[in-house]
């Protein structure tokens, strides 16, 4: 039952472990690199992604339509910005990097309920793999067809994830359901899917607070959080 | 497939079916005998029971707490009433009648979620009696134990119930999943159980209005509700 | 008072009938033909429409707006694929099938409070008709008016449907006055209409969960899921 | 279509409509007599009382449970009070004053829909009747029972009340009912009698706002604000 | 202090005051007009309004906007449609008649807070000036210059009007200013001007449902409906 | 228009105006003597009471009713603890203190609208005035009576009050009424008092947060806090 | 300690001491100039900005986006306006002004936690500054990079300004961390930037009511309010 | 940075980890042992303890206050039940069990802002224990005395802990800056400890749902569930 953990991995986790000074930047004091909430203006953007940019060499921004991507790389490549680019359409998430690998150092699951919840889990997958998680998904798994969620855990429990994000709009009950079939952490994500009473994602959060198994919640549509925190729970493996 | 109907209950139903004349009786018009929200004064109460009682035979009162009950019966004890009693402690459903038998039609089923959701689910069983349906309950048998609800299921389909009432409180996901699983016709209702944001069956009731499989919701704690919803549904066999 | 079911309806009911088994599939198991929720990507639709077509031969979509049923269309040409088309519009209800015809097999009513109403009351018809019950409507018999209500529930009664599906907006009181003069179910479904403090259908759904009369609720706008709810009571007269 | 109104009452009313002048006292203004909102420690009433009692001669306290009032009666007689006490236990009203009578000069209708909603209707009538309105008054005419509805109209017609004060609880459709079936102003007061969603009245003041018929809405409770309501209204005939 | 009344306003009324009966019209059993609410499309209003034209020489519609009003007038246009117009834009009400005149009958007032409720005022001035009612109004007579809403209760004083209308949205006081002034009835209606946490008018209406003065209340944003009660209290003087 | 002010306060404040020390207690970072929320068990308050006494020698502790202040006394009592006691019954305010003496150095006023608004006010000014402010208040100065509430405003004027703190339920339109006749700062406190859609404060303190005039608004019923923000403004005059 | 005072500041100051007068203008009754909430159409706003600017000669509008400025401008142009214009882009603020300047005569500091709040902060800062404050101000302090507040806190305390606004969105904890730092008025901005349950500021507002540390609140977004209650602040030094 | 883990303890983990099967019991599934909620009858309660007593040989009650607590003991003790007892008052949890000992296997950290929130950690913390976890507690570091925050992140960075509960009611900022400041997970913990807006710990939950670090959400209340996650995080380590 012993970790494999390779010596670059421990490494970089060994960095990040150093009594917390007041002075160190956020990603030593929290073990976060550099992530952006992209609703803002496409000005500030560009200057925060180029300061990131030139201090840390890769920065993650969230909520970035196609569109607005298209008028980011505009600005970018007018101040002759040199950096790689990623970008998860689905997902929305835009990853602006120089040269370096991510190394992987543990794996989560990530589970939905409806084809409509997979932008959010994909903003999930692609933060958490940016932060070095290897991830499984099972994506349209949702409760009306109860075999493919029992399936879905199943195939969670055979790959060994160390925590798993569970993603659902509508009535929210997926996470209730994984979180009772299965003994890692689960993390509940509900989406903005849903109409009604239950428009904006209003009914899956209640039912996700009042879970009657174990699950923690993100904000609506949070799926960058969820990753951040799958993310923490892998690393304290390592401390 | 064809139904077996005895006599009497055929001529039962039969009367009811005169078509609609607005100077009728409620009873003849809904098909519901007199069932009174026992919410009121001991003194308004013992008036309605009286009165009912002499008209119709028979009176069904909800919310009667013990010790209420305790007050009622003194009361009419005072009023030399001769009616025949029998209360449902759990359900806090008191039945007032002469000597005559229901007759039973039908059979429904009835599952809830948790201990704490008995006392409903026992308004809804008792009211669906007292209207002359047959009632098959499972208790306790929340989505936390899966299996437990699968079961709960299995049985309903074994005693063909025409309809499932599921009563749940907390995130209130239960009916969902029943409702995957069955295909009779499936009355939600939420029960005030639960705590934070859950607190009086807040998160239970969004959780139903939205689920993703077929769902019809009642109001929070609404068993007597349900149970006329149910009768209601058994009678469309007979029309 | 027996029924006259002709041979080929038993048949179908019949065979859906049988046992539950985990690995079976959805409409075996619940009963339901397979209807898609259309607020989804074209893209996805398209990929799931193709998929379900092949398997089953029928698919049926809800909130599919004339513009977005155009899309969807001209991607299915590209495939060159040789479905049946049926759209509703006011319903917003697109129906992809082979050349088989639905068997009737039962009879509900639909009542709308206002014009407004009628699109979410044409989304339960186009669906319950899919779903192979007869369906009588009468659109427009809010309480504002209330001879034309009382109306409304006279046909329902010379028709003998079986249950009513009461559409309505603004203050949603229509189902209550429906359920006080017939004794069919009442599914209640409340729309959007209305502004103000009944802005997106609060007000209505408010109302129909605490009628004082019996009516099993469906969440706002949901037309779809009280057209299953109907056709889930018609089947119970099968069992 | 004359006014029959004699010589005292014009008089009074005469009285009330000199012009608006910033050190005037309230009634002058406002039209209202003293009445003052009984929520509030029994010292505090006390002292109010007489002070008002000495200056008016008549002061009107709502709110008033059985017991406070004792207390209320105990203080006033250890001061030697000598006002003349009325208390209406149902309404929660509490009237002290000196001999004078009260001058009636028009009629209003007052409609409830349970039994449950007569303390609020008590409370209304109570103070109309204080104010000098005559009160017709038919309790118990909800719209589960629509026939008793239709009555309760019929009869307020043949009384000819200038205005309708219609007290529910529940999901509180009955004000839009008797408002679609006369053409006198309605005035709509939402009881607290409910449960789950409609708890405290929530669903019914909704109903009540969205009417689609025409009706004012009060406050949850507020009978007494719905009767001061109904005496303004009476009065504008003899502007 | 006796009435002027000419005759014609008195045969009107008169008309309308005959007993109710099931089967008469609307008009006849509530007294007012056909005022069709706008928000439906074009289609749906445009053979409404040709309907209710042909049966009554008149119909208003509300809410209809500048563009909308093009529109239906294009299509009314292509039937040969002969109805005259009148569009009030600020109020967004469309008056389609014949030639007959409306007698004015009596005088109620309308009092705005800010220069964003005018258009509610409007909707409720044109509506009730159709109804036969004279129409005084102060507009920006807001409490944040409470010199400016005495001058406008000084006015209402002045006209003798026999009710008032008052507009308000933000925070919604001026209701209660105002109906701590004068005596006559004070309508209010919230209107949806606002931010934070008072978007959508929330903060005015809950102000004035809890006004510590008497005022009744109407729906956010709806002039209409309180036109309709000004000309029902207005009304009441000829009962 | 130069300060008057005696050395001792001009020593008091200057100590508190240091530079800011992670270190330092919080009387000197953010100039508030310690005040203690009385809602918790009597064995931790009477703990934290004997702690910070012998500390600082004075505490002030909120929200104990008179019940609780006696076994609070007793508990001091059995540790022969020898403090000095002052206690305000309406504020609920329990003072513990050594014999120094509190040195006055500014003016506020405190107004309320009803009766039952003036145990907040207590709060405030018991607050306040351990704080070192003196204090002019005027209660029962509601909007119902206008002119009421102009004479406070009046008074507060003469007073030369530095700002005000309005203490307002029901409607809560008090506090931007007097905001818009005096150019002081306006704390506004919205209280508890109230029903139906007003319940808890409800209703005033979305009025307060949309005064169309300037006010800045505490939580329900927190007169204490608004005690500090009016010591706070007092204090800038002396930085 | 003794202020320094310019001879114009002070006279400034004086001339709107003096006593309340009801028929006094609203600047010399509130000492606020006239600024417009600029949600009104440009003809509205127009009239509005050219009546002010004659009477008083100066006028602020606030919520002016800048394709509306320039609408705004043109019809100005086309009535030969000559005042002096300037635009505040980020906040929205219009000013149209003769050519006299403003006479700063205090200090404030305004802190934001993100860069999505500098909109609503830099329309605190031009009304602040247009009100004659010097403003000091350190953007994007927000509590994710503590020291960054801590920071912040340090040059406010440094640079001695008298209060302080602090803008928030999302969790909305900054004024909380702030005002438990610092002994000068904090005055608590909520804005709308934040998602999910956290939509339109609501969980930004809830946060700051129930701070632990005193702040007073302002509406959602209200940037224009707080700056009036910072002015209104500073002013109390020179009463 | 390799574990330490004595044998025994991997055993016990081993043996949770083996492949789902339906039929498994609960504990095997999710690896959490028996706990039950405690707001049932007391007889309800009885039953349950003694029947997972007599299966498992240990079972965790939540939510007894001390009161019910004395009434299960003597429904035990007729029953001659020979478990031992342990209760936590504070956090109202009772553990019923034989004579085995827990084996502690990982550490954890408990934060609380106030002194009303340690009843909640304290469920938190008997709880955790029970499960096999160390845990580390600073109770009274809220963010008011931001400086008792700093020390009591330094404290749980010291002893290496491996995520941490942070409980806090009010407007529940502490675990943003908690996660602000290190780099384990945190579970925020709302408590129903608040007034007016904040009333139930809405305004900590909504503040929690939003915060701008990584947190991950429990109910409000919920510290039983918070350890639950934290003890299934702490075993990700060994899987």
């Amino acid at each position: 039952m012993k970790k494999k953990k390779n010596l670059k991995t421990r490494l970089l986790i060994k960095r990040k472990m150093k009594i917390f000074n007041m002075d160190d930047k956020r990603e030593d004091r929290c073990g976060i690199p550099e992530i952006v909430f992209g609703e803002k203006d496409v000005d500030d953007l560009v200057k925060i992604i180029v300061e990131i940019f030139n201090k840390k060499g890769k920065v993650i921004i969230t909520r970035i339509e196609k569109e607005k991507k298209e008028k980011i790389l505009d600005e970018l490549k007018k101040k002759n910005f040199d950096g790689k680019i990623k970008y998860n359409e689905r997902g929305r998430v835009l990853v602006v990097y120089k040269a370096q690998k991510v190394e992987k150092f543990g794996k989560i699951g990530i589970i939905t309920g409806g084809t409509a919840d997979i932008n959010v889990a994909e903003e999930a997958k692609e933060t958490a793999e940016q932060l070095g998680c290897k991830v499984v998904s099972v994506y349209d798994a949702g409760i009306a067809g109860l075999h493919r969620t029992i399936n879905a855990v199943k195939k969670m429990k055979k790959e060994k994830v160390k925590c798993i994000i569970v993603v659902a709009g509508m009535e929210g009950a997926l996470p209730s359901i994984v979180s009772g079939l299965i003994d890692v952490p689960v993390i509940a994500v509900p989406t903005s899917v849903g109409y009604g009473t239950g428009e904006k994602g209003l009914a899956a959060i209640m039912t996700m607070l009042n879970s009657c198994t174990s699950v923690a919640v993100m904000n609506i549509d949070n799926g960058f959080g969820a990753a951040v925190m799958a993310y923490k729970i892998l690393r304290t493996s390592y401390i």
